[in-house]
């Protein structure tokens, strides 16, 4: 249990008025969480503080050595003003995985859930009340020992910074366009696809960039030895419905074990679906599009929760799900999953864990 | 030409007194450069400053996504006090590679260079006057827009700072040993192994714990996709000399292109060696080593100029490399090399730049 030290701001922002204008992660809370690691004395220091810039020497490990993961949750605000989380404990857990292969020491879950609930708690005025909206969480580690030395830092800052922001499909769900990546990849076995790690997204950024550039939303990643397999888009992982069952990537090591993608499995398979984890060319996909098979396709991720995907586009072929619309099986997803993240729908699963007023 | 303004410190430190007591990167100058560059204005407000902390919010891209780049060179003191750079132009032009795949936007070669000229000349007084040890500049940028959405960036920060450090062998040149790894990777094609990127070496921590604690120097790492090929050694490129020829792996995407690495090369093929850049198997090394054809072997790099190695340790089969000592040749590039750098040898290649007084 963390002794966390609450000093409150003297000078509290302006909430935003227009939470339509949200958008994603640009406006921060009046508060932040802040913990210190020293090798030998261990995780120390846990305090809540008010949001402020962090004062760090040029040769701070983070900034030439990228030792650094990160965690992304939400909280949400119930008709009844309740506030709530979804399974912190998967965050928690996930990010010990990520620690562990940056040799960054690892937060107990009880600490790490702890954390985000005191400061969900104490800026519980800042979780939007707007459909669709929520308090993004962003928990991260980070080295900051003073020196250029290629080594596991010795001394970390665990901080977690929260953002209201604005429902993902501000417009209604809209189904995107991929763009399957046959020159780049994110990850190999033996590298840190599993994590949420700085290097990974640093790498991912061109090929983004560049299907943006193109009219594509997100970048489908292939396999980092063969170019053969789908492992995940974007941020996202990603479903492929075809001829009635779910199809979607092993996570062995390459692809982010999401918690939107386990929790949507997880429904799936009470609701009769077969689920294969595994292996899955991507000429396989666009043979069944070409069959009229590839019935449905989604994107799963804490942002977007769950995202219809309308077109593939692989080497110049391109392949075209569904009518253009939301399908049936990523509608029910999606409303179930924000049903009770929201608070509208009843939680059959035991995944959602309210933040009690304490402070 | 860059307009570098100059604001002095009025409290320089103190310079170290024993400078057999530096190590590596662990104290710095009294000065540091910093230039800031915003989308639509470009590279800005170039500047020498006092050493400094960077006040940094906690949402800054840097400390999420890693979005990061360095540089590393060393300035030489020669025994008439000429301070000089080796081949700076060389690695200007390797970080503006590394800018290119990680979305950050290039700074111009002559700009890396004046920067860095600047610098070293306003703290000149720091470069170490004893044999063998010589002033590190780590020239980096770094995204600063505060936000959480996985992008490029719009704001960076390009700076230098110096570290005065030790000779690498201060205790004579040590053959080391090394570890080949077998499970963890630290580039596929596709990826950053050519930049030198924060991610790259934040992924390469864990395989240089586990060596280190096992008695091992460094990771000889292996390709990313068949684990076959020698790639390159913890921070250096690695060259083997069997049966009078040397091998060394291209550098096509997944290794760094050193300049140590490419000097030594052209070093070579002036002393009429044969210089093979190509696939190099650890099971054909292996075999020259049981030949007795494994002549030497040695890493390149910044920071140790020319590392021989004395055994590779590869799923369990140890190759001891000739008697144990550094080789002749391993000698001779090290001779030669640092020869010039410290300005004992005529550079008959063009590869020396003495830092004019300027400042």
């Amino acid at each position: 249990m963390l002794d966390i030290k609450i000093t409150r701001t003297t000078c509290p922002k302006e909430k935003p008025q227009d939470e339509s204008k949200l958008g994603f992660g640009k406006k921060f809370t009046d508060h932040m969480f802040v913990m210190d690691y020293t090798e030998g004395e261990g995780w120390h220091d846990a305090r809540i503080v008010p949001y402020a810039p962090f004062q760090l020497d040029p040769a701070t490990v983070v900034f030439h050595y990228a030792q650094e993961i990160f965690e992304g949750m939400k909280a949400y605000r119930t008709a009844d003003d309740t506030i709530q989380l979804f399974r912190p404990e998967c965050n928690a857990k996930r990010m010990q995985d990520s620690a562990d292969r940056l040799c960054i020491p690892r937060i107990p879950v009880e600490d790490y859930i702890q954390a985000v609930e005191a400061l969900v708690d104490v800026d519980r005025d800042w979780v939007p009340h707007s459909d669709g909206a929520s308090l993004y969480i962003r928990p991260f580690v980070f080295a900051n020992d003073v020196g250029l030395g290629v080594h596991a830092s010795k001394h970390y800052i665990f901080c977690i910074i929260c953002a209201p922001s604005g429902a993902y499909y501000a417009e209604g769900i809209n189904p995107v366009r991929i763009y399957v990546e046959d020159e780049y990849i994110r990850a190999a076995p033996g590298l840190t696809g599993f994590t949420k790690c700085g290097g990974n997204y640093a790498a991912s950024i061109k090929a983004g960039e560049l299907a943006e550039e193109q009219g594509y939303a997100q970048v489908l990643w292939l396999d980092g030895v063969e170019k053969k397999y789908v492992e995940e888009v974007g941020s996202m992982n990603i479903m492929f419905k075809i001829d009635g069952k779910v199809y979607t990537a092993a996570t062995v090591g390459t692809v982010l074990p999401g918690v939107t993608r386990r929790s949507c499995i997880e429904l799936l398979k009470d609701w009769g679906y077969e689920v294969v984890e595994g292996k899955l060319a991507i000429a396989d996909i666009m043979q069944a599009a070409r069959d009229g098979k590839l019935e449905e396709v989604f994107g799963t991720g804490t942002a977007a929760v769950v995202s219809p995907v309308k077109e593939l586009v692989w080497k110049g072929e391109h392949a075209y799900i569904g009518d253009g619309n939301i399908g049936p099986v990523t509608q029910k997803l999606y409303d179930t999953m924000t049903g009770m993240q929201w608070g509208k729908i009843p939680d059959t699963k035991g995944w959602i864990v309210p933040v009690e007023k304490k402070y």
